[in-house]
């Protein structure tokens, strides 16, 4: 088979892969809406996140047109049309996400009448819709444009323009993650302080004026901007890889050809096939009434996994001849997992055991002995992920260390929709809530939320690990693409570059947590003014206003997002026109480093924190309304910002940087001496 | 001159330190000791902490002599023996500070019968003879073994076995950091969360049964810890400095020869005789009762500065007879004026302000926005820190980024004053609330202990800095020494040391954390059992039991500082042995960023939350007792293990691995393919 064959197996994967979407899709909308009160609240929450997400994506339109045209100005057309290609895909990858999400949010809720399995379908079809949807887009984005590019000839090499997708992506995320995240924490903090601390009320009570913004958060924040984020990192290293391989084509001293370049889409779509069979798994496995969600879930992860791994090996052996390939890229995927069990201990494990028992001598002990745990949890991914690293290095160079990145994301279809699954089962116990269904819907939508969380946070490491491998991948295709002669650390400037680089997600982790402090801080006094102004809003008897609540979360992500993301954009400008393109490598290599351990120490110790607050919750340490519990209360708001806005985004911002100084090489070659 | 008759000068400078701060000692000792009443709880005070201190001394002596003769075995007799010096002139700098400090504070408390300005300098006196000590000390060591050696000729080059001084130092000083670290915290969060917000008595109340071991703890951790900790990188820049000197000489250019090589001495000679005039200058002008505290420390600084540079500056000229000298030494000086200034802004400026506002909703959002304070305020001084190096490299290459970490440690004797002063003032304040003196004389210790506490922010900010280039400094040394072709951050080894290292500060601050939190436990625990079982203790008819919180903190801390200092000091072993060379030059570089990240956050953050304690108490908020004061109180319990313990014990974690890489380059050369 000829290598420009072979070219048009991909997008054609990928309109598979778009098949398979739609038909999950169907399958979740043809369940029953269930009964009014049930559309009811599910349509609030619909129409709160499709306006939230329109302004937004209003708002990222102006800006990417406004970068489309620097763009134009300073590299070439082709790579600001695949630039807007790849923000469009991103954004259509997480909008068809969130609109099935939030139709299969209410459809949840009543199918938990027919019991676990039937709810637990419908929450898992959605989901995976999304995870469907960003790996179908992936593949058919990136392969169609390298297809189209290969056959035009209108540019000496394809690769090139592919770095303007890659930056698409990113720029698409930052604005979705950041948006969304501040969105969804200002929402969520203002429902708590005020129903749960001050009136008293549970969770997800229909009296809380901000209890719809809450659930409208989930979607845009878990849901839209949860894709934008590994949708990102799926592409870049896909790009980065298809880059390193063209390279490695020479440098390797094996003649792979062709082959070599295009084997990275090959692993992408094992991974695929891998990620379908997983979620078809889990869909027959489901209908076992007495099967526990979450095992089913991990059960979907091993399928996927396995079915991958198999595939790599035979396209090593058959295609490409060389078992270094399904080596390195086995290695990637493995460490994956491993980081993700780690995740799994320091969230749910018995560090959670010792939070919660903190919280006997209050607030402030809780707090330190879960900083302490998010550290600590920070250390062995890292140490994983330097390992691994120097393992792929000696399997097969830098296009081992690509392989090894391609192999970890390439099962993303299954763990985005285990991710995705999350915020459905959680507004489904909140519709149930909200439109007094009968508690035992509760309980099953708690069962399937519980579930939810920890397979949440086994994806968020998952992309924190992807986050590093991407990042990874684009700076050794950035310092090869760049021609410095050597990037020593010996360098003045490119240890400066480390420094001030290392300073960059500390800054925008601190925008993002003033963001969210200040827009949470309007929607508590909102609350509080609902409260106490509505005459019989506290008894149930009037509803509240929760517009002017969808409003405040609104107002405050759209006015708040625009500075964090320009910094994002703007710092490798600053840097490479004022310390030059050896100081930009080392600050790409610097806020890699930050940004991972942030990563790592805001998710874990908010999803610490989060379960130890629940594990009061079952009754342990005096349970509800003990001074532990409340204790439990300040660590769970003080790690929401953490864990959903603030980490999330600097995933984003690592490669940000990295895509963005990769794209803009040939400015740099032309004008930093 | 030649270059051996000028190496006699700097030990006789040391010797002349010696003497002014025997001078300095004597002042404050001829101070009046006060009532018995007085005498007692000083007396109370220095015996737990010279108690203390000889055990910790005794647990290093154990583990010194097992890596002495580590030393032994795997280098070569002198630097075990400069090793040991080292190590012993770390420990007898903390020791003269401490003994000082301990007999200054009820001499202070006595002085205020007189006035502010007695007052002042009696404890200025007092806290600026462990400044002068560690100064003195520093240049009489590294000059003196550097005389001994040249003039011996039993090994090659000097500078070799000065290495062993630096590890010394650094040894020394971690035991110091941990140990003094966790006993003071411990001490003072059981003596707050008991004392303060369950029982309701003030602060330093003599009913609280750990207020003893807190006076203690300020003694053993901000005296003794801080001395060592700033000694070591006094220490460690200047050698670093004498061997980039070294290779200088041929590399820059100019054949500066001797002269190069002992220019770095001439500069801290400069900065010895500054902080003598900067001393004296604060005790003339404090003879004006009118005086503002704060006003005349910072003066001292700006005096000390000046003297220092216009020194170093007719040295360039005269005697290297070159000004990029001056140029280079004077960026640091102003560097690290620079960032003392900033972190004076977010410790006491409007940051603090807004998270005081912030605490109006709870501990929750008080906590996220001094987290985010936090993160701001450690952007601006890595910037900073990474432009001067860059503007050091181009004004006089690798020797140029030496000169200007000497540079900024060379007014050390002034910085470490100012900061020793601040736990001499606090004990003072805890003296006269004990031993029930007039509030008139409390006043004048609030007015002392409020100006310590910015000075202290400052000088801290100082030692971030001085750490920064300290460690900059060696791991230049580090990687000319150790014969590697490069260290480029594209080589996978490099990038894994870089993760690697990056993740070392989490685990050892995670290692730390938790035995403040640990120990804290169990004093919370004794605290309120005495409160419980001693009948009469609540109501000031009986003494509580001092000795056994004093046996609490002092076990925690020696129980729990062996695991991190091990840690530290095997890290590089670990990855030189495992990975390579090259992957422990990036190790290097990633302990340092995250490290120097880390320790400006922790700093920062702890010193804004405590100073919104001391707003919210002056009234603002709703004054003591609100719920702002409330969340203040946690926000403040938090920082405290933060910004005392971990943070601080990241400033010599980042230099232990540089020196101790460093030092062992002759074994890794050996063994290390």
């Amino acid at each position: 088979m000829t290598g420009s064959a072979t070219l048009y197996i991909f997008p054609l994967a990928g309109v598979l892969g778009m098949a398979f979407t739609l038909y999950l899709a169907c399958i979740t909308l043809r369940h029953d809406e269930g009964p009014p009160e049930i559309i009811e609240f599910s349509r609030y929450i619909r129409q709160g996140a499709a306006t939230f997400l329109r302004r937004e994506y209003g708002m990222m339109a102006v800006a990417a047109v406004v970068f489309a045209a620097f763009l134009l100005v300073t590299l070439q057309i082709y790579t600001t049309l695949t630039f807007i290609v790849g923000a469009l895909t991103s954004v259509l990858a997480g909008y068809i996400g969130m609109s099935i999400a939030t139709r299969a949010n209410g459809r949840t809720t009543f199918a938990a009448r027919a019991g676990t399995t039937r709810a637990l379908d419908v929450a898992f079809s959605g989901g995976a819709v999304l995870g469907m949807a960003a790996v179908s887009l992936g593949i058919l984005g990136v392969s169609s444009i390298y297809l189209i590019f290969s056959l035009l000839r209108v540019v000496p090499n394809p690769l090139e323009v592919l770095t303007g997708y890659s930056i698409g992506a990113s720029f698409a995320a930052i604005f979705a993650r950041v948006g969304g995240g501040i969105y969804t924490k200002a929402a969520d903090i203002g429902a708590d302080l005020v129903g749960k601390v001050e009136v008293g009320i549970p969770e997800d009570d229909p009296r809380n004026p901000a209890v719809i913004a809450d659930n409208v958060g989930d979607n845009v924040g878990d849901v839209a901007g949860m894709g934008a984020d590994t949708y990102q990192a799926y592409v870049d290293t896909t790009i980065a890889a298809l880059i390193l391989g063209a390279s490695a084509t020479t440098v390797v001293g094996a003649p792979l050809g062709d082959k070599g370049v295009v084997f990275p889409l090959w692993v992408l779509l094992a991974g695929m096939m891998g990620s379908m069979a997983g979620i078809m798994g889990v869909k027959l496995l489901a209908r076992d009434e007495g099967a526990d969600p979450g095992k089913l879930l991990r059960l979907g992860m091993l399928i996927s996994g396995a079915v991958t791994l198999l595939a790599i090996l035979g396209l090593s052996h058959y295609y490409l001849q060389d078992l270094r390939a399904f080596l390195a890229t086995a290695l990637g995927l493995v460490s994956g997992v491993v980081i993700g069990l780690l995740t799994d201990y320091y969230t749910s494990g018995r560090p959670v055991e010792r939070i919660a028992a903190s919280g006997e001598s209050g607030a402030a002990t809780l707090l330190i002995s879960g900083i302490s745990v998010g550290m600590e949890s920070a250390t062995a991914p890292m140490v994983i992920l330097g390992l691994s690293m120097i393992a792929a290095y000696k399997v097969w160079g830098i296009y081992g260390i690509s392989l090894s990145g391609v192999g970890l994301l390439s099962i993303l279809g299954i763990t985005l929709s285990m991710d995705a699954y999350g915020p459905i089962a959680d507004n489904a116990g909140g519709i149930a809530e909200m439109s007094h269904q009968h508690p035992s819907i509760r309980r099953i939508t708690d069962r399937l939320d519980a579930a939810g969380n920890t397979t949440a946070a086994i994806a968020k490491a998952f992309a924190v690990s992807a986050t590093a491998a991407a990042a990874l991948s684009l700076l050794t295709a950035y310092s090869e693409a760049v021609m410095v002669d050597s990037l020593d650390i010996r360098d003045a400037r490119v240890m400066a570059g480390l420094v001030i680089g290392g300073a960059l997600p500390a800054l925008v982790s601190s925008m993002t947590l003033n963001a969210v402090g200040r827009t949470a801080g309007l929607m508590v006094e909102e609350v509080r003014r609902q409260f106490r102004e509505i005459a019989g809003l506290r008894e149930g008897r009037v509803p509240p206003d929760y517009q002017r609540c969808i409003d405040i979360a609104t107002r405050g992500a759209l006015g708040q997002l625009l500075l964090p993301c320009l910094v994002g954009v703007a710092s490798p400008f600053a840097i490479v026109f004022t310390l030059g393109r050896e100081a930009l490598g080392g600050f790409i290599a610097g806020n890699l480093i930050t940004g991972i351990f942030l990563a790592l120490f805001m998710a874990n110790a908010g999803g610490a924190w989060d379960n130890a607050k629940k594990l009061i919750e079952t009754g342990a340490h005096g349970g509800e309304r003990s001074v532990a519990h409340m204790a439990s209360v300040v660590g769970d708001t003080v790690g929401d910002p953490l864990k959903d806005t603030s980490g999330p985004t600097l995933n984003i911002l690592v490669e940000l940087v990295a895509a963005v100084s990769l794209a803009f090489v040939p400015l740099f070659l032309r004008v930093v001496p």
